[in-house]
């Protein structure tokens, strides 16, 4: 079945089928139902390419994922691509590794597969213009923001939540049970990134409550690797420092980080309390259930792309959505007694 | 930067770009340096929807994942994705639902993007020749074959492992460490599929080994869903019935498992061993570790494109490739004392 053949049947040109497949305006009414008629009739179905050669522009959205294998990007990767079907274009994903450079990536992915736009899915947080003029088509930063570069505001878009004020609120539900002295499993405190935001909202609660900060009781992973954060739980025990909660920037983190603590020996919540932020599906079946701040997965992902749908097909100008977390209250954390 | 543009620069038509780009054996050899040398000095990427006009067919390489969010498929889809674009494919990638149809949306998939070829990633183990008839292109089942259908083994290709054979092996390793009253988690024993199929092996390991069969102690759960599988391992405990093992057909059951008979008061492995299939990153990290065999996700998602990539480009019969587990040896099982 051809585009000639539902030519042929509606006693019409291949070019008129391919005006009225393409919602030309240049076609009469009649002519319209008449092809339609026959589309239908035919079970006919227009491929995406030759509809390219019709259309002065593709009808792809690339989606690059940095960070293969997060669970957190889960749930927002089938929203993605429920949303970019929904609207008629097609996805086309390309997954790069956390170290790798997502702009590089969309750049190119870009200019080979035509793209009329961008979602990057986990990114770096301090863009400069230089480094994004390469990517000249919009562009959507999904689960983080530009807070540590230099970007205009007006330059791009972005889906994320308050990395900082949310890692606050994690650790005031600590100090709220009692805890004072409070460990924090994280990245790295200088990565210009989430782990950075998240260290801040860290160091903000302990000194609104007037907690010093111990530079002993700060675990950096240099990665987001659930090995990485078994080692480093396992260093910050052998430390011997005494602290009885610990706060994780991320929720795959933080099972590793239970079964190092439950390795060493102590008890989850009564000898340490655990509290996360990303609300995985895997974490609320730990023993005990992870304690966490649950981030809106599907609706991330949605927004993310009615957002470059906007800019890619009206125009309008970008936008910068802030998500709230939900709190999930398992069983890793307790009063301090 | 467009083919005109080289073509201006080289000074021979756009055509004989085109042949050059397409490697076309019709090209004089100095013409075809004068080009490169211009595609060269120009930075032009030929982009794929312009070659689609010149070559006879698209570059995509279909993949339809049934089963969103199995944390078992994120390595396979990696290796899928890395093999595709390093022979210079693109994927398309579609993912649903464990109830939905992977025939239909592979079939529709094909036609709306003109694949080359498809992946099911994940799947019914039944076709019927009628099914898979709307499947015009070459296809690989990959983690599944058709144990339960009435295809020719000339047909289709798959990639998988043996799955009564591997289930068998499993719950002998229960069997050697004396375990006798030995229960089993599954989808359901009659699904003509995955579970079915593991099920079988538990019941010829028990066979082999004098055991009987207990019906109360073959928990179905009608999904993969960790939720379900917590509630499945709930009821087998309040039945009171005794048992001393459990074998799980899948490893993210096995952590939901592992809490239902955390919380139903049972240790790990004292109370209650536990093994499972298919070695996910995240059950090395239970606590004690899952004891599993592993599946090796990379090597099954390179495979499966490299079949289907020898069927679309050179025509050669299809395979079936069967590819073996790693035991890891975690800490969820002991002998029985």
């Amino acid at each position: 079945m051809t585009i000639k053949d539902v030519a042929e049947h509606s006693g019409v040109s291949v070019s008129t089928v391919s005006r009225v497949l393409n919602n030309h305006p240049d076609v009469s009414e009649a002519v319209r139902s008449r092809v339609m008629e026959t589309v239908r009739e035919l079970h006919y179905v227009p491929n995406s390419s030759a509809r390219d050669l019709v259309r002065p522009q593709s009808d792809a959205i690339g989606l690059v994922v940095r960070g293969v294998g997060n669970p957190f990007f889960t749930g927002v990767i089938r929203a993605i691509e429920d949303t970019i079907a929904q609207a008629g274009y097609t996805m086309v994903l390309h997954q790069i590794n956390s170290g790798e450079d997502e702009l590089r990536a969309g750049a190119e992915l870009a200019r080979s597969k035509r793209l009329q736009g961008l979602i990057l899915l986990g990114g770096c947080f301090d863009y400069t213009p230089e480094q994004t003029a390469a990517l000249d088509i919009p562009f959507v930063c999904c689960s983080y923001t530009n807070s540590f570069g230099s970007l205009k505001k007006s330059a791009y878009s972005s889906v994320s939540i308050d990395d900082q004020a949310e890692a606050r609120r994690a650790v005031e539900l600590l100090i709220q049970q009692g805890h004072r002295k409070i460990a924090v499993l994280l990245d790295s405190i200088h990565d210009h990134s989430i782990s950075e935001l998240r260290y801040r909202g860290y160091c903000q609660a302990l000194s609104e409550n007037g907690l010093s900060l111990d530079s002993e009781l700060v675990a950096e992973t240099d990665t987001f690797d659930m090995a990485a954060a078994y080692e480093a739980t396992r260093r910050l025990l052998e430390q011997k420092k005494d602290f009885t909660a610990l706060f994780v920037i991320a929720d795959s983190m933080a099972i590793a980080a239970i079964k190092a603590l439950r390795d060493g020996g102590r008890r989850i919540p009564e000898d340490c309390s655990i509290i996360a932020i990303d609300g995985i599906d895997v974490s609320a079946y730990t023993v005990p259930t992870l304690t966490t701040l649950i981030q809106p997965q599907a609706s991330m992902g949605g927004e993310a792309v009615r957002i470059l749908l906007d800019m890619v097909e009206r125009g309008t100008g970008n936008r910068h959505v802030r998500v709230d977390t939900t709190l999930r209250v398992g069983g890793s954390v307790a009063p301090l007694n």
